[in-house]
């Protein structure tokens, strides 16, 4: 059981509510003798971390992290190193300011899950959105970052393909773009287009969607479990349970239902290194589960920030109707802070099958 | 772990291979005293049985289930009860026609798991796909009939909404047509419209994929599990794990990140029984992977089929290149088959996330 | 979550009631490439067949094991091998013969689980103890006997040591009396003792109980996976999950707490080999839930058969006072045929920790 | 998989060494609505706390919990209450105090997991035992507390039954007692001689092993899950899983073994409520793994510190031979603080098993 855990031989149980005193992970069955310093995640969390831009939350969070357990080392010239027992990742909650929560106390805001929450629950803790906020997908981006630690060959890179509406022009694709606007837009152009389009949905105080794609190169072939622990499905429950999303979809995904079997079926041919090589990859790098050594390649959607400025029609805890405005540091497009969060679930199954792999194969 | 188990109270392990001695499940944790026997299940099973249009595959397999364990009764007036203890379901291979494999023996067909089963394991049981193939199924479909019986008053239905590139006209949906056609498709035009369509991508050998929708109507609001047992990230899961699902949506699905917050979230008003009254679905009836209350609406995207006549370019398993072509009894759209699969997977959902919020909450 | 499953990366499901269609279980995460058969399976189900002994269950069960699923070959010469797919292993009940159960369809047998079943589940399969029947182990053996495939340099071996308040002399133990006698006894002189005591035992319709001895060879240090997943612990569960056994110990066990500390923690030398070489094994070959590559010592006590002649109070389902005698084909030491089980059991939990050590270590 | 978890609907994971900046654990699963405050689980860190009297380690360890998340009250006159979410409780490591730690980093204390980690990660934290240290076991305790409210009908009470050799005289057995001596033992004048006894155990640098017995009180029929999931397969996991248990039985115990059937099986009485009354309790209120109502009995048997003053022989990182005395602030008898850990893992196996009986059978 897991509800609040991921993954199985490379497992992830997170915690902690956006104003409690601290969230984290405890990342459990991670590899021993793998260097980890605070330092080696921080820079992960940094790319996360609100405030960075005018595109996201002005909430001012350090998001500073502190390693519990599970790295030792006793030679002062060496990085620590993992020990094989559990790594607890704790992050705690600075940014606590006192805010008047009467409205967001009593009434359900429209595309929260606040009223869900004290449905099954009974009880909610509603500051800041408690468990549901998205402050906890810092503890997914720790974890993330041990991840990738354990499958050193593997590149995983994530970038926002779609805002609103308006996609990129994939022929314009540079990854070292994704670095360079608040976006992490690999197309310039399309960036550039955000800029002046994000402050336009800003500026009225509503909110967009988006879309981000996430690559990993790197993988070999044979990771992944058929049936139910295939590759793929770990993947869309993995990024499906990022805060907002509503799709997944793995290589040409929803296209997929509207080719011929000629077009999809990605044809083999003998490569230089005399493995095989795929003349396309509609099938995103997963063939019944399992890895072909393709670039793994799959895509979510966010929804649009349900915390916006214009009024919308809700009831309170009585049933009375009402309405309710979401004031607050808010970002204007969630997807884009969704980016490392969607490599971060990508590398933690990725470790996770690489383990099982290993277990059940030996290589 | 879970290789080849889904769900977790409500616990489902398949088995078998295409053209092995039997294929079935075993479903583990199903509450007692439910009323269940072999035709409760065989009914479900028929609608996923190959060959009873000319638009599925023609192998001829009855897919007669034997419950083999986990129901009893000594009343002959009584239906057999569910006991608590597991469910075996066994569904023998009556159709396992001598042919000659050396074709597919030897090479790896494109779009197919061939060339991933044999990276993984070395080893490839390569007759009728073996453990990848559609086959299996049969036993999510038994499996889910078991599901159904948990969740009483809770009603689950699926449809074709496209087929290839073409979709059909919301405005016309009608679930009675959905058993009229043989697409199960709401739309009886288009369901005219695909019988031509399908009937020419039949007859060239050529394929097509498809979408899919679920929809769960009576789900109470307070199933689901944040964060990593999301109601929604265990039906990603669930449909993605399906033979050929590509992509899987929730609600708006991708649309959503076209949308702007005021147009995403839902409104809420008090309805006429006092309770929550949503005012639109957007969220497809999940909010912060717990279920509101509205119907439940999931849809995934099935590929084509990849065994195609046309020849296909690929490798042997001594990497020499060659082509392929693959004969036999193919569905031209196995999106059709996909239907009551789905159906059955998002039942077994429901049943595991009624069963784990009754655990935890205790109603 | 696991009500009939055991295991994690080697998973077993085992299902069936006693007197239902069929018995068996679901070997998942297997890994690929190992001979298997039906053969190699059926001498360790033998081995805990009844009626080979008059000290046995006269229930005429061949036990005979097929596999559904999970091994494939296509080379007349050569073995099938797993495929790393899951192995159905299916027993049909051949003598499920017409019975009176009219005393044991109302009456709670004292020492049985008749009465718990019916609390738990308000229904109960009476017909010779349902699920909670001894037959069941028939399951677990069958497993076992995948499970020493994975672990090819480990030898496990069982031996009864103990029947009813009467202990063998070890200082005469010798393996291959195990299988010179019927009672899995490795003291020749014991075992002559047993036969005279045990006919008595059977003779008054009473019955006795045992302690149970495995012991494993081979084991290398390292497998075991503290804190939860420690060996000793998953030993622990693996033998008290079988039918009547009472109580677990490993190494010294309970004479452990009787002992100083000086006499208790194994002295480590250097061996010949260069490894490190104990100089006792007080232990049992764990340390810190790890093995340590000795000997791996685990003991449990089997409780007498409550199924006995002489009458037993007890009450009915409209809990009416009233007595019961178990007539029937029943062992007057079920411990006996404990022992394959106890070996099944531990082979399952090696094999599951070799791969989940691979797993996580990679060795 | 679960390395660091146990439990499946009431989920612990913990995590921490003996030496590293925090310990504690994650409790997931928890129903929602209970009060919980620091000071409910503080009084039971406060029993295992070390440094109490004499006869336990003279570290110095205020074992201070903080809730990090998972409760929520805006009442300050009410208690916070559980949310559902996952409760994460944190002990900071104080008594870190700078030590000689030359001899344990490069010997292998015989008894200890030293060589066994080493042997299996290929790295250790050697400060004060690490991971396999007795101070992991203030997460269990803690944990134990939050699983005692999820249960409040039942009492679980342990106490020392054993101490070396030496039993207590059950005929004495007052559970007050046990709150008034430092061995949590029910029987004062076993309590009295075990003062002096230990007295002269310590002061010989030595130490002891001893029996804990758990008891829980009002567990009504029909908690457990046969046949992995048995009520008791699960004790004897949680308990064996205690640092230095070697054994664990369940009722009668080893002494069923030596038992004949009639003596064995407890026969049944209509009692005054209409319920059954079982005349015995040679099951230790477990048939089948089923609670039968009646109270649970488990005991555990604890090896004697393997941390003493007398050399020891063992080997180096190096392999050489050597000698190792373990100074320090040891318990000469670790078994008594395992009382309240005893009492805490069945808290948590029982919070456990109610929720998945309810979650199966809806009661």
């Amino acid at each position: 059981m897991s509800h609040n855990s991921f993954g199985h031989l490379f497992r992830v149980t997170t915690f902690g509510e956006s104003h409690g005193p601290a969230l984290g992970c405890v990342v459990d069955g991670c590899p021993p003798g793998l260097a980890l310093t605070e330092a080696d995640i921080q820079g992960f969390l940094d790319q996360r971390r609100p405030g960075q831009s005018r595109f996201t939350t002005q909430r001012q969070e350090p998001d500073r992290v502190k390693i519990l357990s599970g790295t030792f080392g006793d030679d002062p010239d060496q990085s620590p190193r993992t020990t094989g027992t559990p790594i607890a990742l704790m992050i705690e909650n600075v940014d606590q300011r006192s805010k008047d929560y009467t409205d967001i106390k009593t009434k359900y805001r429209p595309g929260h899950a606040d009223l869900t929450y004290e449905a099954k629950y009974g009880i909610r803790d509603y500051r800041g959105g408690g468990r549901s906020s998205a402050r906890e997908t810092a503890a997914r981006v720790a974890a993330g970052a041990v991840a990738r630690k354990v499958v050193p060959g593997v590149t995983i890179r994530g970038a926002l393909v779609q805002m609103g509406p308006h996609g990129i022009d994939r022929s314009r694709w540079d990854w070292d773009e994704v670095g360079r606007n608040p976006f992490f837009c690999p197309d310039p152009e399309a960036a550039a287009f955000f800029e002046t389009y994000l402050d336009g949905v800003r500026k009225e105080g509503s909110s967009v969607g988006a879309v981000i794609e996430v690559v990993a190169d790197g993988v070999p072939p044979g990771w992944g479990a058929p049936l139910y622990g295939k590759l793929d499905a770990d993947l869309a429950a993995a990024l499906m349970s990022i805060n907002a999303v509503k799709g997944v979809e793995i290589g040409d995904g929803f296209v997929a239902a509207t080719l011929q079997g000629e077009a999809n079926a990605d044809e083999i041919r003998r490569g230089a290194d005399g493995k095989p090589l795929f003349l396309s990859n509609h099938a995103g790098g997963v063939l019944g589960g399992i890895s072909t050594g393709q670039s793994l390649v799959a895509r979510f959607a966010v929804k649009p920030t349900s915390s916006i400025l214009a009024p919308r029609r809700t009831i309170d805890r009585a049933a009375a109707e009402t309405e309710i405005i979401t004031k607050g540091r808010h970002d204007p497009c969630v997807g884009i802070r969704a980016v490392p969060v969607g490599e971060a679930m990508v590398a933690c199954v990725l470790a996770d099958h690489f383990l099982r792999h290993r277990g059940q194969v030996g290589n």
